[in-house]
């Protein structure tokens, strides 16, 4: 089995997590899970999507959230913006990192966005000169690059095309989302075979949902492949606020055990990522979907 | 991906899914169960234990559920027996097919069977020629071979030496049981390469639980491994009573659907099982460990 030796995890609980969430939490706790899980070793981490508060009232604190953020030497904030007011609204509150993306759906899109995937490569296209112009990182991914609750199977010919359009422009990083959770380990040898040649070096990140429970499954073919870098959300929280039964993300804690006991080192410490796990269900009132934190006991990880 | 065309399931449910269960499962139910699965193109179920009824009462039922099963002519129907006490029950209940074991940990050979790893090489071996006589099939298998909670991890060559002990007996399948949920892809492969030169073309079957959450990423790597079949409990039943958190099986409809959507033939129809499952969650009155059963709508899985 042929594996690189590290692998970077980007945690996206604070933002994917949380807006899949009806009960709000309050801006004092997502800070307090965002200082905890900046001192965990990972490296990146977003913070907040800037949404129109209105439709998701869970993000409705992102501005005030990103004037707060803790321990901002020892990492990267980025937040999600899905419009050039999200952009505009990052960029006010001090970010200097930004994830943008588009559909590959189209019903997806519209859902999601209100535009068709057309108009959203248009829109990414302005999205895109306004960071220029702020002197952002961009990180600019494809969601339902795997497939779509909707639509079904995507075309890898059309992701592939899209994802061209979305290099050419000039990006940071390049992500593709298995929005819905519908990739398996053949397709994800597919696309990333058939996507490496184009990132022109670029990392690529992978964005996993474990909703038919091959997240983890996913990761290990994609590691097989070369790819290092992994979005994930503590306690496998998360899910997509406008697709039926979109469950969780894959663990950070899991994911980060998986690697590290097949010799890939995430530089985590996962009993520090799993206690915010533990603090997030006694807040929330339920499990939550992640394995690795039930092994949390107050000393050590119970293997 | 090499992936070999089709798999076998093993449905171990109705034994290592019932039996982890605190709340007593009426015979009847079971039966329903056994004849739903049945129907559902799985050709092997093993359908209880013939263990100490004080020690496990929930399996007290083994020998009128034996004589009870439905569709014996479509499937292959197995017992699990700890000792000769337990053959002698399953061969009078008139299985023609018996799963043995041996621990490869001594200390959970202790506290599951009360035996030491010694003792039972030895008792394995009367219950194989107690068998024999009895013209019956052998599955034998090593339980903890990826691990155990007592003691860690189990050297791969103290795994190889039982493995041989076993064969050398003659048996007609041989197993490999995560019995902790603690083996990884990587270990897997190792495990694997190692054993399959001793096992003289006899079938391997993988058991894995997904306590840490690696069940299905383990099953994508023994499946390129060539491995072609594996144990799984519908719903993701199941766990170890004598090891705490060893949480559930891997899922039979989770498995058959990851299989499926990478190209390999399981045979079985995977909505039947996942009703199976739904019926067992309005029993127990809590929500299983698997996903695909989820996706059930009356009339379709939602993909």
């Amino acid at each position: 089995m042929k594996l690189p030796t590290k692998a970077t995890l980007i945690e996206v609980g604070p933002r994917d997590g949380f807006q899949a969430e009806d009960k709000l939490i309050p801006n004092d706790l997502k800070l307090e899970i965002l200082k905890r899980l900046s001192l965990t070793g990972l490296s990146r981490i977003q913070a907040t999507s800037f949404v129109n508060p209105k439709l998701m009232p869970q993000m409705a604190d992102a501005d005030e959230l990103c004037s707060r953020l803790p321990n901002k030497n020892r990492v990267i904030y980025t937040g999600l913006a899905l419009n050039l007011k999200g952009i505009e609204r990052a960029y006010a509150a001090g970010l200097k990192h930004i994830d943008i993306s588009v559909s590959a759906s189209e019903t997806h899109s519209l859902k999601n966005t209100g535009v068709s995937l057309k108009n959203a490569m248009e829109q990414i296209k302005k999205m895109h000169s306004l960071s220029k112009n702020y002197n952002m990182k961009i990180c600019a991914g494809i969601q339902c690059a795997f497939g779509c609750v909707y639509e079904g199977k995507i075309p890898s010919t059309k992701v592939v095309g899209i994802a061209k359009e979305i290099i050419n422009m000039g990006i940071d990083m390049f992500l593709l989302a298995d929005t819905t959770g519908m990739a398996n380990p053949k397709q994800v040898e597919d696309l990333i075979t058939r996507i490496k040649p184009i990132t022109k070096g670029l990392p690529i990140i992978l964005h996993f949902h474990d909703t038919r429970g091959m997240g983890l499954a996913n990761v290990v073919t994609a590691l097989q492949c070369g790819v290092t870098h992994f979005d994930t959300a503590f306690g496998g929280m998360g899910g997509c606020p406008f697709v039926v039964r979109a469950s969780g993300n894959i663990a950070t804690e899991d994911t980060a055990f998986l690697m590290e006991s097949i010799g890939v080192e995430t530089g985590t410490d996962i009993k520090k990522i799993a206690e915010c796990s533990t603090l997030m269900e006694k807040f929330l009132g339920k499990k939550l979907a992640g394995k690795i934190h039930r092994f949390i006991s107050p000393n050590n990880i119970i293997y």
